[in-house]
């Protein structure tokens, strides 16, 4: 039994505070929506709570090595507003998609590397077969609170 | 009956013309696809007819507000190919995920704030079960006919 | 039988070889991913093996046209991760959704008529009822690679 949060212990990892809107800020969309057997996962920023965990640009103010790090710390946040969504992260049968966006200071275009901090993050959980995901990982202008990695999923739920 | 439309009415909004291709561009794909109940709407950009609404980058040539608009006047747009690929609005059951693009100046990030414009249209048209949706908000480089927002989106069709 | 395959042969094209990663590249994520009856195609460049074909910002080191022809190669990339994970192109009941991402140079925003190049090669290998498809066609900052074009796609699977 929960063997997706024994797996995050297993790794030394815990899970974030729900996503709370900064001050300010609106958020009138919902973070984890299910339909039609799948969870459609918004796109979530690094964030613990409240509090925006990285910001800048990548190959500038970031670090490749940062931004793949916030990658991951990008999918965590993710799993967290999906216990929220459906109580039980073992619920989710299989990852299907993810889209990774990068905040790219110009001329940066390793997207790739930066974005595998979030897929080696679901495959080491969830292991190659129910893990793996079709992945987009491309360089964007901006993004909100200037985070440098943004991540949207679709998962099936069992 | 026709009660998306009737709430359209009592909120003072109507429905643009459909797109038709400004002179001398081919647009080949579909402006919406329904398959295994969803239908997915393609890109679109705020426009009545053949005629671009809004035009410019947001926080340089386009304000926030400004833009806020363009985001609900591009949620019109998008209803005006649902009501034809549909035959009625009434038959969108819920809404699933919506990804919304801002042409966004060097250093504007508010792109949640721009696609509220859409997100809190699509609320208050179907309420906030069935109108709730995922949704990601972020900044690109360009957009066609260098309109300031840009958003596709799932829907559920009953 | 082999209906698509034949298709090809009849314009005079050729599927590349199946991607390999470049040295020194990790791509931990499946090309492609069947879920709920649709298959989930992830971004894919215009590359033959492990060698990319086209690089640059389109408006800048790439024209317009140079930017169609990647977005038809694209197209091609992606049929031959699709008849991999398929078996066979003809397993593709129909097209639903393409996002065409095309690497701007400032001020470029044809998008568009550069992603018709994969729309229209869709288009004349299925025929439009079976091969229309929802699209966005979008500008943005950086590509891996370099690559002028990236496109992903969901399709449904017979």
């Amino acid at each position: 039994m929960a063997r997706i949060e024994d797996r995050l212990a297993e790794l030394g990892l815990s899970l974030p505070a729900p996503l709370a809107a900064p001050p300010g800020v609106e958020l009138p969309f919902e973070l984890v929506r299910v339909s039609g057997g799948h969870a459609y996962i918004s796109g979530h920023i690094a964030m613990d709570g409240s509090t925006v965990l990285f910001q800048g640009k990548v190959g500038a103010d970031v670090s490749l090595e940062q931004a793949h790090e916030a990658a991951r710390a990008t999918g965590l946040s993710m799993l967290t507003a999906l216990k929220q969504a459906l109580g039980d992260l073992d619920r989710v049968a299989r990852w299907v998609k993810a889209l990774g966006l990068v905040n790219c200071a110009p001329g940066f275009n390793e997207t790739p590397a930066v974005i595998n901090g979030f897929t080696n993050l679901i495959i080491d959980l969830w292991g190659a077969e129910r893990g793996g995901h079709a992945r987009s990982a491309i360089g964007v202008a901006e993004l909100p609170f200037d985070a440098p990695v943004e991540i949207e999923a679709i998962v099936e739920v069992g």
